[in-house]
């Protein structure tokens, strides 16, 4: 009893049970310490403290089957990046990791080399192409790319519109040599939902809530690390401001432009094509 | 770009618009940095950190008109009563604070000296008088006390039940030398709501979910720092472990056990009854 306001912390520390599991002792703790060194630090008044409980309440109601507020405010304040990071440390040579994204869908069509990921989906026509290797510099055949994007014109994925049809994406598999390759559209830059709780804390700290153009890939193979990263557009506007902190030096690829004509895959295109070219390194499991 | 594990808190930081509010800065930069600081400390695995988010998705969708589990969370971790600890640092010999709690109601009865409270609800009789003083003890007469409790049986509040009558509030105005004085029932200790998930955060933690018997007092007067506080029942089982820290040494009272016979109010009861006395200190505005 009587708790005084430096005195509160180790009281509620005090009260978890010394017979509780030592994992959820250690996250409470952690948490109860940090969330009680926010509040001594900001001294928040009552009306903010109330705003700050209507924030999360708001931002559970705007959760449902397609919507995950929670997850985007962990995407925007850097913390999903931060726990990638952690949980990701590859050794020095292998591929960087980045935020997996709440757009990934099981499912997704197997294509054979050269496959159409974009799937009739307006855009810039693209050829992405390279290896899957291991840190040895040694081929990796057989390893399955999961590829996940936009369309080239709306920035919008699938799950994002109402028809529930599948477009921009698939799945391809290195051959014996560790050599991939598909066609697409080029991916564009767009915002992250902006219209709920989370949209109204960017803009009053300021933000943008864009992400630069990209392509999600997810490299597996039996005996390596799954790696879920993105190969991301060079020169897009939004590179060094990415809503969600995922960009890496290394995961920025050159979109070279083509005219109209021979394309890589051996056939033609009416329009400009642009071709990519990014080798995956895989780190033992 | 290229934030690493070390870098990315002041990455996320510096995106802070310094063009926006500085009070929002300064909350926001304090979160972000503890939410990381905690990230860091932890190092949640994925599973964990999406166990954090369903938790988080699952509180706020429990929040409705009648149950704000946020609020909840706040009052079980410690929360809430550091924010009213330093909201209300009252002067030396003013009567501290405690949390307000999600069952104040506005347009209780107005009533009379020794007016009911209980109006009809089961219980032990119970007689509450007292004094509201300013710190120079001096009376403070037109003071405005609301009050309001559990029923003296089950521990529930009027608006935890469906049929929405009003019970056990009132509200008592002191005479011309600061006297109050009403009738209620003794109020019982009462498990806050633990089936949802801050009763299963509870639960892991190995705590209980139980408040100390206590009277809700609210009380105020032009000129004064309206105090918010209760007036806790001495020799109650969970007055060391009230589940939200509320409980203070000087606002523990002793509930005097009288046979049947007299009153205070110059009635009789035909059962046993008790007796409480408790003088507020008013802090000058």
């Amino acid at each position: 009893m009587n708790f005084d306001e430096n005195t509160l912390t180790d009281a509620v520390l005090a009260r978890i049970s010394t017979d509780s599991d030592p994992r959820v002792r250690q996250v409470m703790s952690s948490l109860i310490r940090h969330l009680h060194a926010f509040v001594r630090e900001v001294e928040p008044t009552e009306a903010e403290w109330f705003e700050g409980i209507r924030f999360l309440t708001e931002t559970g109601h705007m959760c449902d089957d397609k919507r995950q507020e929670f997850i985007l405010m962990s995407d925007t304040l850097g913390v999903s990046m931060l726990v990638d990071t952690i949980n990701h440390r590859v050794p020095a040579g292998a591929t960087e990791t980045t935020v997996f994204g709440p757009f990934f869908v099981q499912g997704a069509p197997e294509l054979p080399r050269w496959g159409d990921v974009a799937r009739g989906q307006p855009g810039v026509p693209c050829f992405v192409s390279g290896t899957v290797r291991d840190t040895q510099g040694r081929a990796v055949p057989g390893a399955v790319i999961d590829v996940w994007q936009t369309d080239g014109v709306d920035g919008v994925y699938d799950v994002q519109k109402a028809d529930g049809s599948m477009f921009c994406r698939g799945r391809v598999t290195t051959d014996a040599d560790g050599r991939y390759a598909f066609r697409t559209v080029q991916p564009v830059s767009y915002p992250v939902p902006d219209d709920g709780p989370v949209g109204r804390m960017l803009r009053r700290m300021g933000r943008h809530p864009w992400r630069p153009a990209h392509i999600h890939t997810m490299v597996a193979r039996d005996g390596y690390r799954t790696l879920t990263t993105h190969i991301f557009v060079k020169g897009d506007a939004y590179l060094t401001s990415d809503a969600v902190f995922g960009v890496k030096d290394s995961l920025v690829v050159e979109f070279h432009p083509h005219l109209a004509g021979a394309t890589p895959d051996g056939g033609r295109s009416d329009v400009p094509f642009t071709t990519a070219q990014y080798d995956f390194v895989l780190a033992a499991d």
